[in-house]
């Protein structure tokens, strides 16, 4: 088993999409805590959003996730645990949001985009790398992305100091099989550039977890998970299925176990639904934004066949 | 896409084993219907078992499965769906229950065996090809077994008229990289031999569809599966996401969204609960029977560490 490789804790961050990243200091707290005893290697507390766009009145604080809010959980954060935030490409400010990394407890910085941001994304990049922040790049949405339209990123991507560029399936879309065709097409575009490769999956299919696993198999290095797989729509890939498949040394899954014993279940503190259901499979199966499947499961009365028809007759 | 494939739903069967084959006609001729419409290959109706060794009082029909509460179901059958039945080796009845094939509605014989019950499981095979059924070998538990003792099991039953040879992952241990493993040890070991590979996985660890797509790429031409992934402990493959899958004009996913939300959720007439749970995840792991994770699901209380730890403690 591979020894180089990151495990991120993505749940306040993904998490956050399905509670307006409203989750309480103390929540925060116990997470970070099971981090460290779990020996995960980077934990990502959320987003950091422009309050231009976004209003502070309408969101949680992990929407912006303050240089001083993370502080106030982690102290000097004296522990081998990386913290991230993420950017998303077009609703960040940051040149004024993002300070120097000498003064800042966050280690790295995750740019977010669509294919159509990527002008964006590499300024964000740039200007990241330059204040001394370690850079990943997230390519959302990639299930709509032909492998050419993947060359022509990867290829411009490659030039730029982002240290690692993830593969995003946000629609659950992806089978085994196009996970090991996109990795091969990310080796083959990176080609000699020093640049690792990221995996982050939706479980619209029920594929997140092992489709996880075709891309460590494959040679991605970073691994998204979230605790029990909580994120939007169907989850994401649960990160104590990883630690029991890992059974390394260094990382230790009962901690995962009892947060999600006493944090996620016992008292269902987080007023939040995520999980497979037949919706997701739909939207996941026909390579569409959850969106719709995520309203259905709200209103849980729609015919299936019915979701089926309306999805499959809108334009992509 | 290999247009040789045979896609099995095994949802009376393998359900079954969670509601002790209580299924009432009406149930099961509607399930029929949507294996009929939704051009389904093979439906497996249950087990035939001894009703020497099960009591007809404490057991629904479709333990039993005879020739007459069949054909009540499927009159001649004048359709292309295949009908199976599976008889479990050392609790069965073979010479005496199952007849001549072309007195019988049954097109196949589904022999399931324990890696101990391999020479009883020869005899059961070779006594139903005498009598005109295709016959396949169910392996079960293949995760307990090393490879060279799996060698030693297909080189035998490579000398029977068996048709198809399935690995069964019953505890849901298996990540994608075993399934390769052990594909590829089927293959060599059938060698020139005339056998197909089945496939059939449970979800403990939410690997069940995954793992059955790796198998179909890795040659299995049979593919299990249950609709909305019925079946014991976490369930089962799903049928319809196997469909979405597939996308051939043969399969048609339609039919099984109406069933499911007709039958399977909006009544909830099965009086049965399976699916992934974080005990399933843990008995998985440590590739076990999920029986204790079955009675811990039922009580509900059990804390996931204190499980963990009296798993781990037991013998194999």
């Amino acid at each position: 088993m591979a020894n180089d490789i990151v495990v991120l804790d993505a749940t306040l961050r993904d998490g956050g999409l399905i509670n307006n990243h409203y989750f309480d200091d103390d929540f925060v707290k116990k997470i970070y805590k099971m981090n460290v005893a779990a020996g995960t290697d980077c934990m990502e507390f959320g987003y950091r959003a422009s309050k231009e766009i976004f209003s502070p009145e309408k969101y949680g604080k992990w929407k912006f996730s303050s240089d001083d809010d993370i502080r106030k959980i982690v102290g000097s954060n004296d522990t081998k645990l990386k913290l991230s935030i993420m950017v998303d490409a077009d609703k960040c400010d940051y040149k004024n949001d993002i300070c120097e990394k000498s003064d800042s407890p966050v280690d790295i910085i995750r740019v977010s985009m669509y294919q159509h941001q990527l002008s964006e994304a590499i300024k964000i990049i740039e200007n990241s790398y330059k204040k001394g922040y370690k850079v990943t790049c997230n390519i959302m949405a990639i299930s709509k992305c032909s492998l050419d339209q993947v060359k022509a990123m990867i290829t411009e991507l490659a030039k730029t100091p982002v240290s690692v560029i993830y593969i995003v399936d946000s629609f659950g879309a992806f089978y085994p099989d196009n996970i090991k065709r996109y990795m091969e097409c990310y080796h083959e575009n990176i080609g000699a550039a020093d640049k690792e490769i990221g995996i982050h999956i939706h479980n619209n299919q029920q594929c997140a977890f092992a489709n996880t696993l075709i891309g460590l198999s494959e040679g991605a290095k970073w691994l998204d998970a979230t605790v029990y797989g909580m994120g939007r729509g169907a989850g994401n890939c649960h990160l104590e299925s990883l630690f029991a498949y890992l059974k390394e040394d260094r990382y230790r899954i009962d901690p995962v176990l009892d947060f999600i014993q006493d944090e996620m279940i016992r008292d269902r503190q987080i007023n939040a639904e995520w999980g497979y259901n037949t919706y997701y499979l739909i939207t996941g199966a026909a390579n569409r934004h959850p969106k719709e499947a995520i309203q259905a499961t709200k209103n849980k009365c729609e015919r299936f066949l019915e979701f089926k028809k309306r999805i499959e007759g809108q334009e992509c």
